[in-house]
């Protein structure tokens, strides 16, 4: 009966996650909003600035009547009053009139442009001469130079950056829908995996999945509910999963690697009502003994008990599930925060499956340099020394010495 | 009195802020310790994983009884236990003896390597033989293969990752010293500004730096305190700030963009026992009218007003003070969510002063271009458009279209 589950190639994956949808949105005001996904387009109610502002120290006045002023010919202008910041002034202009203006004040009616104090002189009590001439709108934004009404000024689907706090913050917007975060219950299994707090006895090691595991789903944008470590029994682990479902919306369990674990997790997977087993093994090296199960939108993922191997399959698979989750739109985030860099060493790969090679990153005079770090996935150490990973495709053998590969920073 | 103010350059800053010296610490727990500083070097107390543990599925036995072992010659070995994951074997081998190991078992004594179980075939009852050789250590991590007791595994000064905090659990280390987050105070000033839930009239602007602000600090790593929005009164300004210096790491006074509020902020600064004027004016664009003042390792930061200019300033200056005041090491941190470009259009300079401009990020084929947004760096709206900012250096008259451009992200 096992037969039937096959090993799954990640565009497998990435296939049977795209019709995950997001979980429910949430009203957050906007000093909690950051990184968070928008729910809706933002539209702007209104113009901005709103009003006619001016954008240094200066007069305002009618363009027209600084026409042919020169340091060798200025112009008189006749002041009837000044411009107070935050205030409508209560005032217009004849011919020749102008009032003075403080940056971000508002241009009184009759002018259409500023001067700036630098080209001013006081000749005598309330008469200014101004000594260049100005075009109309100059040193002047018009009431909807920043935004316009109507205007879709952030997306559906877009993370909120400090930018767009300030533009939601200049609309009044002071509450914005986002989509709820997703939450990640993690379990640990293993006979031989005891909590941190303990010592440990020879044949035993300490839980590091649910430390790293924990600090992904951070990193994601997710929220991590830790339910412990289980022993290799199969009522303890379904339990324990159950647990997870009712609090979470995916199930994160990682170990053992033993051969027992793995044989629990399916079991315990397959027992449950309506769950389907997506994936029994994957072809990407490390990460390959990973079982993936569903249920409607919620995913189940039983991961290797190594923890480079249970990283790297986060990094791959997880954070573009979080993304669907979260109802972020796309994901060139996915990649924003690789670099490019120069192999230093040949690296060989079997080919049908993706590897995934952890590198370490030094700078050598004008560009960047990955270093491929070997070691067995079961070391920690070695994700410690490591800047980022690159991928080998499927369908490569290797690289070479001086081939330029993508390294995603972590 | 004022002339003895002067203009400094992004360079004379930077020098002022070395000397600011990181704050206290703090002992958290790992689940709250992602993207913290560490205050300490951690060093390994115990050697992991501790006892020779076994990789893969399959029979522990000395690998010198394996030579010369081929599919045609193949090694009979009787079994004369199995190991069981997480505890102490309680046997040993004679020559020719193995046992049956699952993944992560530990070695019993006597044996030296693993052979995979898909290497071997049962004959008879507590009969296996074995069809390849393998080398001493062959399938087996060492007890110091990961860790090292006594080694230094994570340094003072840097910010842990997902992968670190399982390096600490892996050691039990539960808690960890880290430097205290900097609080940054965050105060908008301005006789325009009304806060975000009131209807403006004309002539009024919403308070937009208080959440730009906000937001950066909260990606830098900072926690803001926000403590509103005051208008140009010398007496409510002062103290204002001295709440903040009572609340805060950092006062980040922004605004106003009336000449008025320029001075109150400067009197206000000079007004404060011991306080020192670090810079008025720098000579950045946008950034120019930026009052920088110091008492001891605390700093007072009048920012422009203008949303952008005050975001440009805390991307250059504040965020490196924020790595400074929460001990992070070095600043290859500042540059890493950076991507090279080339620039689509040519921008002009002026000379004597650092550029900073907002570009829009496009792929085009194998590269990406950047292209300049111009726009007056009151309008908030064009920091939204943008992807990142290049800098251009004091020296440089300008960049040309096709110039390679490092675009910090953001």
């Amino acid at each position: 009966m096992r037969s039937f589950f096959k090993v799954k190639t990640a565009e497998d994956i990435f296939e049977s996650l795209k019709n995950i949808i997001p979980l429910g949105t949430e009203s957050v005001h906007i000093t909690g909003a950051l990184s968070r996904i928008l729910a809706r387009d933002i539209i702007s109610g209104e113009d901005l600035p709103g009003f006619q502002r001016c954008t240094v120290d200066g007069y305002a006045l009618a363009a027209r009547d600084t026409f042919g002023a020169s340091e060798n010919l200025p112009a008189p202008f006749t002041i009837v009053g000044e411009v107070r910041i935050g205030e409508i002034p209560n005032f217009d202009f004849k011919r020749g009139e102008c009032a003075l203006i403080p940056t971000g004040g508002m241009l009184p009616e009759g002018a259409d442009a500023v001067v700036m104090i630098e080209y001013s002189q006081i000749v005598e009590d309330r008469v200014v001469e101004i000594s260049r001439p100005v075009s109309p709108l100059e040193n002047v934004i018009q009431p909807d130079d920043d935004i316009k009404r109507e205007q879709v000024i952030l997306r559906k689907g877009t993370p909120v950056r400090p930018q767009d706090l300030g533009i939601l913050a200049a609309l009044g917007i002071s509450q914005v829908d986002v989509f709820t975060k997703p939450r990640a219950a993690i379990i640990s299994t293993g006979e031989e995996i005891v909590d941190i707090s303990q010592k440990t006895k020879a044949g035993q090691i300490r839980d590091i999945n649910t430390y790293t595991l924990g600090g992904l789903c951070i990193k994601s944008g997710a929220e991590p509910i830790y339910l412990g470590i289980t022993r290799d029994r199969f009522e303890d682990l379904k339990s324990l999963i159950e647990k997870g479902i009712s609090q979470a919306d995916v199930v994160l369990l990682s170990g053992g690697s033993s051969v027992g674990t793995k044989d629990f997790t399916l079991d315990s997977f397959l027992s449950l009502e309506g769950v389907e087993i997506v994936a029994h093994g994957v072809s990407i090296s490390p990460g390959k003994p990973t079982i993936i199960a569903r249920r409607g939108n919620m995913t189940l993922w039983g991961l290797p008990g190594h923890p480079v191997s249970a990283m790297i399959v986060f990094d791959v698979f997880i954070t573009y599930l979080f993304g669907r989750l979260s109802g972020l739109s796309n994901h060139t985030e996915y990649n924003s925060h690789a670099i490019e860099a120069e192999l230093d060493r040949n690296i060989e790969s079997a080919s049908g499956r993706e590897d995934y090679i952890r590198v370490k990153i030094t700078r050598r005079e004008d560009r960047w340099l990955a270093t491929p770090i070997l070691g067995k996935s079961g070391l920690i150490s070695t994700m410690v020394e490591a800047d980022g990973i690159i991928r080998i495709d499927m369908n490569t053998e290797g690289l070479y010495k001086g081939e330029k590969v993508k390294v995603r920073l972590f």
